[in-house]
């Protein structure tokens, strides 16, 4: 995909910042596990996906972790450029889950386009928004959510993203996206079992009854 | 307090814009109490505090409360103008804490002038990454500090903004504060007791033991 593909809003850009855009951005592949973007330690720019999968997460001062959202093709992320906006007072882990072909843009390069463009501004606004949206989701899920709930909306999530019934997941990993201990994954995985909602196998989960795993989520 | 003293960035303003929004721009007497934005229920518009205190919560299906976090003298209130930008997909309840005065500034004028304008623009993603800075910084909050640590820092940074060591909140207040249940506060405000920290009396709690609160706090 060529950046001008991969760029949401192309054709409201000048062509001055098409310019500034397409001379500093740069194409990279990302296999799977790539830790693109650690917290405050780099400002890496903005990452554009063109395809693949990544994973935005946070990390407790003890190495526990919570995803907070994922990044599919053409998605943007803000926060890999979080030095772009003094506001932003927090750090983000970006982690490929799928091997991954990106974009990337300087954050010095967005902001002084950003700086003078309504358009571009605009649009950085609404991207915010949406992940605010889905920090304040997560927010809701974790205040006031059972956890059998949210085990039960993880796994058909990611059974739908995988576009399989058999998830290739640990439960150190689920632990991870969820933001709990692993003890409590494999206690309520193994009750799941128990009443026919999944099987468990070495390193794996299949999904045996969706419809009961459907209205335990909801 | 005039709207142009209140506007953060008036300075960046042009003439035309100035005007729009001081013809719009209306003055608002809020007593403590008031609810002045109630979810996706209304759009009541961009709500600009000269004085007074504001608490922006969260609400369950349940009608449990958790507090997200607060306004005070010249911040702006975005997410009372949410029907402004398509992509904020939550719900946010506005409540003043302290008698208030503001200024409203109806969201479709904002929205046509930030639509051209950079500058508004730019603010405005300022100000939403602030906002998201404080939803981060409760979500580490509510993921990994222990109940009593929260409640310390809590009952401290209220003792700050009342200018006293004597607070007037009912359990029930601070379970909502904090998205919790009122036995769980009244709990460890009486282990609190037992160790020193505060004293209990109806309806207000002494911090007695500031040193002790902020070392748990930390």
């Amino acid at each position: 995909m060529t950046f001008e593909q991969s760029f949401p809003i192309w054709s409201r850009l000048t062509q001055q910042e098409r310019d500034a855009f397409t001379q500093a951005a740069v194409p990279r592949k990302a296999p799977k596990g790539t830790l693109l973007h650690n917290g405050a330690a780099d400002c890496v720019g903005l990452i554009l996906v063109c395809s693949g999968q990544l994973r935005a997460y946070i990390l407790s001062g003890e190495g526990k972790e919570i995803t907070i959202y994922r990044l599919f093709e053409r998605d943007m992320c803000l926060f890999s450029a979080s030095c772009m906006m003094s506001s932003v007072q927090f750090e983000v882990t970006l982690e490929v889950e799928k091997d991954a072909d990106l974009w990337l843009l300087p954050a010095d390069v967005y902001k002084s386009v950003m700086e003078q463009s309504a358009a571009v501004a605009n649009y950085t606004n609404e991207l915010m928004a949406s992940r605010f949206s889905e920090v304040m989701w997560l927010i809701e899920q974790v205040m006031w959510k059972r956890f059998d709930q949210r085990l039960a909306g993880f796994l058909l999530e990611e059974s739908v993203l995988d576009g399989s019934d058999v998830l290739k997941l640990t439960h150190d990993k689920i632990a991870a996206h969820l933001g709990t201990a692993r003890e409590v994954v494999t206690r309520m995985l193994r009750y799941f079992q128990s009443e026919g909602m999944v099987t468990l196998s070495r390193g794996s989960i299949r999904l045996t009854d969706r419809a009961r795993l459907k209205s335990l989520s909801a």
